[in-house]
Parts: structure tokens; sequence; C-alpha cells
């Protein structure tokens, strides 16, 4: 594998046309924190198959069109080179196309909103890249949040883009009650995986292995943390008595899936200590999810993944009181 | 007092269970400023009469169990050890506690609610203060109010959490009109008295003078300050023309009775020019008030300290630019 | 002119009351960023004739009483000289007066709320400058926008404030659909020159053109960029499909035009790659003009100028990391 990359790193190197789709890829990798353009490539079979399997195939079309227009956006702001070749100002515009082409209906306007989201998402990415840069915590993906919450909310505003999954017709709609059912373990075992490949607005289980391919050609711990994440999701909504369609479909699961990666992987070395502490924050992301599809159904906008930025924000900033806690290994990326 | 206050000092010394007891009472003394023991355990038995006064006895038992929770947690991620004792991560978990329990019904996922959301409100209790630490400012309640507006949100998802005080019928309610009646000198009495009492989300008399003997034996201004915040909080809502319900419950008063002790006696050493200062920050926490019970209406959730925490920073925060009028006497704690 | 300005200068060094009335013409000015007398008598002549010709004229009085008390409120808590006099504590004070009048019933509470929103105002503004300090972002209008949101809200809690404007009878109301028409050549041009004058919540040709010659004097090329956004923004609005009757209004051009302004010539030095990202900064503050309005609807308040200063922030944080593209001559002034 190593040998690989080393190989693709040079012809990299070689030719400009080649470090651009690099770069790319890259994007589409740190969606989940993998700065590995075979992670992008696989995470991206993986939405074309979702997309395609949901009968939508321009919603691949637009994450790939809003990775491309972010990164040349990102070379035209002249950023930083290597945040940008790291993929660093891809991954929340992939996230946009995805999300615009998944909640508004296909037209000539829906194609100049991802080039706009794309384009912006680059802007906002260095805004809260230097907001946060005095406290030490990353972006994670609040511009894609922020950028495609306005999106969407503006489409109620906006007859020429008529939004498709979206309740357009009763914005304000009271939330309803639901019924619990029992989850078989066919039920089980979906709404794992879809909580994995919900993370790119998929609901496939070819998605989600293809998906979790990508996360293990770079960090097994990565793709463990994911899955560990994932069942604890679905055990905590079910315990609560959350709705069995959001759990099945995977709705309640992304973020914390997100959560278990960042907090247990990626910004502490890997360890019991930090996978109790992981664990608190991956249960409280479901409370948060919960909590925001509550807050944001007046609005009629998706939660997107604003409970696992919020959250993971949360627990990583104590990171210089717990010092002794997280820094055990020393090895402390963040 | 103080000779008292001293041997109980030199018995925690010697003893760990009587420290840890000395630590949970001051995060109870804490939720009001108060760094004292003798306040908390005033605090405490105002609880725990207000809790059965109003036939809810498990308030006071989730609000005992809350502040142990949180101040195990603090203990299990070491915490900096002078905060800990001091009760820094105390007092938003027993407000965790105390809400939860006067909003959701009884239950067995009630008792695992409070545990999870008193130790998370110490992660936030973390966060927030590394977050604030170079505007110096401090964090207030806001690590309660977030944690608890986050949970009940979430109750709304979960059906094994029925809400019991929150209207789960219909959540989104438009928000009704009203008549103001004229307060006669009972309802004024009541209204300053429930003010005070609120702030532990408590209708009582019995217990808001419990309460203002706890802030009295540790600081007599503290006590001034609170029930002439409640009166000029009951006063302007009243002449504004608020809902005399809301009034006579107090229910306008919590907010600027602690914004009245944080400005007037805790963060500037009390004079006339801070007090004035502190007057018009009282009022216009009266004022924000009433604008997050009407934002919050379609969420169906309370404001909570909220408006304390909002105004309160918005009037410590010019701290450095009005340096000559707060520091007249060299003693600013903040 | 140069000469005038300076003989009134002179005049004002010797002056204490025409110091004073100098300060709070230039507050006036700073609304749209104008350190200057002249902009300010201009703006408050624009205020005057648009407000007499809505049949309002308490707003003008609203707006000359609120300046002169955010002024007054500087002055007793003591701030930052040199700020005062070039009018960066009257701005937003003048724009609580004028939005206060506007959205409000006249009555004797509306005088005391517009004293108490000028004067916390000013409070508001000196712990914004205060948080903002390290990231070396300005304040804009946020305290204008914040401390009006909360006044507003607020007013459907109090009976003795009857709100005018503002939907009392049912906060929360479905967002409604709409029917787009075709812009005819004074349709456009009324929409270009009413999103210049509902800066400062004016709906007249005559107004905007005074706004115009204010800012001409002072800055040619925050006029032309003042026109560019407006007309900017209002073929954005229209090609989106938005509401026409909003378009015309200018209420979906404000927003935008201090976006230009702010962006193109305040804190850039004006230059082609400044124009490009002035441009995409304005059309995106459409976007969440659009979204604002949507999100708000629930709460029945108007967005203000929340937008621009969301998005001017958002613009103009990047700038460390773009510093090539912006300091190309070398003047900026952030």
């Amino acid at each position: 594998m190593q040998a690989y990359l080393s190989s693709w790193e040079a012809l990299c190197a070689s030719s400009s046309v080649l470090r651009f789709i690099d770069s790319n890829l890259r994007g589409i990798g740190q969606v989940m924190f993998q700065d590995n353009p075979l992670s992008g490539a696989l995470f991206f079979a993986a939405i074309v198959w979702g997309s395609i399997a949901a009968g939508m195939p321009q919603v691949a079309i637009c994450g790939a069109l809003a990775v491309v227009v972010a990164t040349l956006t990102a070379r035209v702001l002249r950023v930083d080179e290597t945040s940008l070749r790291a993929g660093l100002y891809g991954f929340n515009g992939v996230l946009v196309g995805l999300a615009l082409a998944t909640f508004i209906a296909p037209g000539p306007l829906l194609w100049w909103y991802v080039v706009l989201g794309a384009a912006v998402s680059v802007v906002v990415m260095s805004a809260t890249a230097n907001a946060l840069k005095a406290l030490g915590m990353p972006t994670l993906t609040f511009p894609f949040v922020l950028v495609t919450w306005l999106l969407l909310l503006a489409t109620y505003g906006f007859a020429g883009l008529g939004s498709d999954a979206l309740p357009a017709e009763e914005v304000i709609a009271p939330y309803e009650p639901f019924s619990v059912s029992q989850l078989g373990v066919a039920d089980f075992l979906q709404a794992t995986l879809f909580s994995i490949s919900q993370v790119f607005l998929k609901a496939s289980v070819v998605a989600a292995l293809l998906f979790l391919a990508g996360l293990a050609v770079n960090s097994m711990a990565a793709a463990v943390a994911a899955v560990a994440g994932a069942i604890l999701a679905v055990v905590t909504a079910h315990l609560l008595g959350a709705e069995s369609d959001l759990i099945t479909g995977g709705l309640l699961g992304f973020s914390p899936v997100l959560t278990a990666v960042a907090l247990g992987t990626v910004f502490h070395p890997p360890g019991w200590r930090v996978a109790g502490y992981a664990a608190l924050g991956t249960i409280f992301t479901v409370i948060a999810q919960a909590a925001f599809n509550v807050a944001l159904a007046p609005l009629a906008i998706p939660a997107l993944t604003g409970p696992f930025v919020l959250v993971t924000w949360l627990f990583l900033l104590p990171r210089q009181s717990f010092a002794r806690t997280a820094s055990t290994t020393g090895n402390d990326k963040g």
C-alpha cells in the first residue's frame, strides 16, 4: 500500500494535472479526516454507487463539480499551499454539492447554486480556521453546515429553486408523535451501516462498505471507531425510544460516527481513557442530533453534521485542562 | 461565623469524605457565586423544602445526584484541583439535575438522563472556560443552559422520556395574548421572593428566605443586590405591561436577580457608579427574558438562565474600556 | 470641500457644543462607514425627508434622540475619546432609534424604549469591540442588530408596547408562496435606489439620492460601490426568482449594499481582485438575506442588517490567509 502511494506521490510531483486530481481526492477523503487519495477514491466510488442506486446520478456529479470548484477557488484566493494539497479546502465543498443536489430539484439554477456554494465554502473555511486558530480548534465541517443551511433556507424565498426533498409546502409544521418498534437483527445491521453511509448523505449498504474500506486503507483505528460509534449510536437511540425509521435510515447515527472517529482517533491518541471519553461524546451527539432535529423542524431544514461539530468542539476544547488524560502517548495531532 | 468555617476547613483537610461533601456544598453555593459550604447547605435546604412543598421530592434528589456525579466526573477527568474544591465544576450540574427533574416525568430514563447531563456539564464547563479564557470572561451558567436545552429538546424525539411540564402535545404553538392586572402588595411581595427562589426553579416563600440567608452568611452585599434586583425586575416588568402570572410566579425576575448579583457585587467592587451600571443591566435582562420567552416559544423549551448569561457577558466585556468606571477601589475579582 | 471641513474642525475645537454636534453627525455618517460630519448631515436630511414622506415624523425624532443618548452614554461610561469623536459609539444608536420607531406604535413607552435601547447599544458596542479585538474584526452593525432583535421580540411579551409594523396577532405564521413578475425599467430603478435608502429603513427616491450625496462628499468609491452593490443585488434576487414586492421595496438589497461598500472600499484598497471578491460577498449576502427572512418568519422579527454582518465577517476573517490578494497597495485600513 505504502509503495503504491509513494509512486503516486512521485507521479503527482511531475504533473500539475495529477497533483490537481490528488488534491481533489484528498478533499473527499478529508470528509472523514483521511489525508489519503486512495481513501478519497474509495469514498467517491461509494458516492457514485449510492447516488445511482437512489436514482439520483446528479448528486454524484454535483459532488464532483463542487470539490473541483472549491479547489480552484482556493487556488485563485491563494490559500496556504500545504493545506490546499492536503484537501482541507475541498471537503466542505464536496459536502455542499452532495447536500444541495440531494435537497433541491434538478434544474439550471441548481448548478449555479452548487458553484456559488462551493466557492463560498472556501471563504468560510478560511474564516473559520482563522477565528478558531487562537483556540487551537479544527474547523470540522462547520463551513459546510453554515453555507448549506443558508442556501437551503433561501430556497423558500426563491421561486427559481424548487426544493425537492424539503417540505416546501408547509415550512412550519408541528413535530409529530411517532411509534417505536422492535429492532430485528437485519434492522440493526442496516441502521449501523446506514449511519456510516449517511455521513455522505447516502442510504446504501454497498456504499457503507466502500466507506469503511476507504477508512481502513488509511487508518484501521478510524474504521473500528466508525463501526463502534455507529453501534453505540443505534443502541443509545433505540434505548431512549427514538423513532425506528430514523434509526434504521441512519439519520440519528451519522453525526455520532463522525464524533467517534474525531474524538477516538484523530485528535487524541487511541487508548482506554480516550475511548471512554469518545463514547461519552458519541452518546451525547445522539442527544444533540435529536435536539437539532426538533429545533430545526420549524425551519424545515436538515441538521446536517451540525450536532457533530457542536459536540466535538465541546469535547475538544477542554484538552488543555485534561492534559494528563489525553496526552498519555504524547502524540496529540490537534 | 468565620471561626466555624475555619474549624470546618480543618476537618475537611483531614478527611477526604468531608472534603468531597465540602466541594459539593460549595458547588451548590456557586449557583449564586458563593464559595462557602454554609451557603451551599442553606441553598440545599431551600431546594429540599421547595421540592417537597411542590409535591416533587424527586427534584431535590436529582439535584443532589447531579452535583455528586458532576464532582466525581471532574475528579475522573482530572480538572484543576483548586477550581474543583471551590465548587466551580458542580454548580452547572446541580442546575441540570433540578431542571431535568422539573420538566421531565419521573421514570428510569430520567435518572440516566440526569447522570448523563451532569457528566457532560463538566466537559462543557471546561470547554467554556477555555474558550473564554482569552477574553477574561466567566462561564456563568452557560454550560447548564446549553446542556439542558439540548437534553430537553431531544425529549421530543425520544418516546422513552415523557416530558412533564413541557407542552409536548403541541410543540409549536402561537404566542398567545394576555391581560395585565393590578399588582397588590401581597402580589408584589410574592413576585419579589419568587424571583429569588426561581433561580433554583422553586416557587416558595420559605425557600426564598433560605436562599437569602445563604447569601447573607457569605456576602451581605449579594443578599441586598438580590432583593434590589428582584424589586427592580418586578417593577420594570409591570410597567412594561408583562403578563401578571409570569411576574407573580417570579418567572421574569430570576435572570435579572442573577445579573444584579453578578454585576453589582461579584465582578465589580460595590459603589454608586457600579450600582447604576448593574441597574441598567438588570432592566435589560427583563427585556432579554421576555425576548427569550417569545423566541423559544416555537421550540417549547424554557429560557432557563440564558438571558442572565447573555446580558451579563455583554455588560462585563467592556470592562477594559470602562476601566476608570469600575476599578475605583482596585478590588476587581473577575 | 476640504477647506470647509478644516474650518468646521477648528470651530469644534473651540466649542464643546459644536464638538458634541460633530460627534453625533459623524455617528450618523458611520452607519455607512463615513467619518465625516457633512456625510452625517446629508444622511440625517435623508432620514427627515423619508420619515415625513412616509407620514412618520416620529421616526426621525427617535433617530436623533437615540444618537444623542448614545453619545451621552458613551461619555458617562468614559469610553475611548478618539472613537467617541469619530462617531463609533453613535451609529448603532441611531439605527436602534430608527428601527424601534418604525416597528413600534407611537406612545410614551416607545420613548423610554428608545432611550434604553440607545444606552444599551453603547455597552454592546464596547463589548463587541473587545470580543473581536483579538481577531482584528470590526463590530459592523452587530450591536444594533442584537439590541433591536431583543427589544422587538420582547414587545410580544409586553402589552404596554403595541408593536405597529410587526404582525403581532399571529406571531407564528407559515412562510407563504408568492408569484414572480417581470421587472420593468422603472421597477428596476426603484429597486436599486430603495436598496440604498433601506439601509436607514427608508423607502424614498429622494432619500436615496441624499444618501448617495452623503457618500460621495466623503468617498466617491463608496458611492460607486453602493450603486454597484444595489444593482448586483437586484439582478441576483430577480434571477433567483425572489418575490417582486420584496425586490422593488429594496428589502433584499440593503444588506448587500452595505457588504459591497464594506468589502469593496472600506477594509480593502479598491482594485479588480477586491471588486471580484466583494461581488461574491454581495451575491452571497442576497442569499443570506433570503435565508434570514425565512428563519426569522416564525419569530416575526425583521432581519435588519444581520445578513450583512454575518457575510462581511465571513469575508473579512480570511484576510490574513489571502494576504497577497488584498494588500496589493499596502493600504489596508482594517
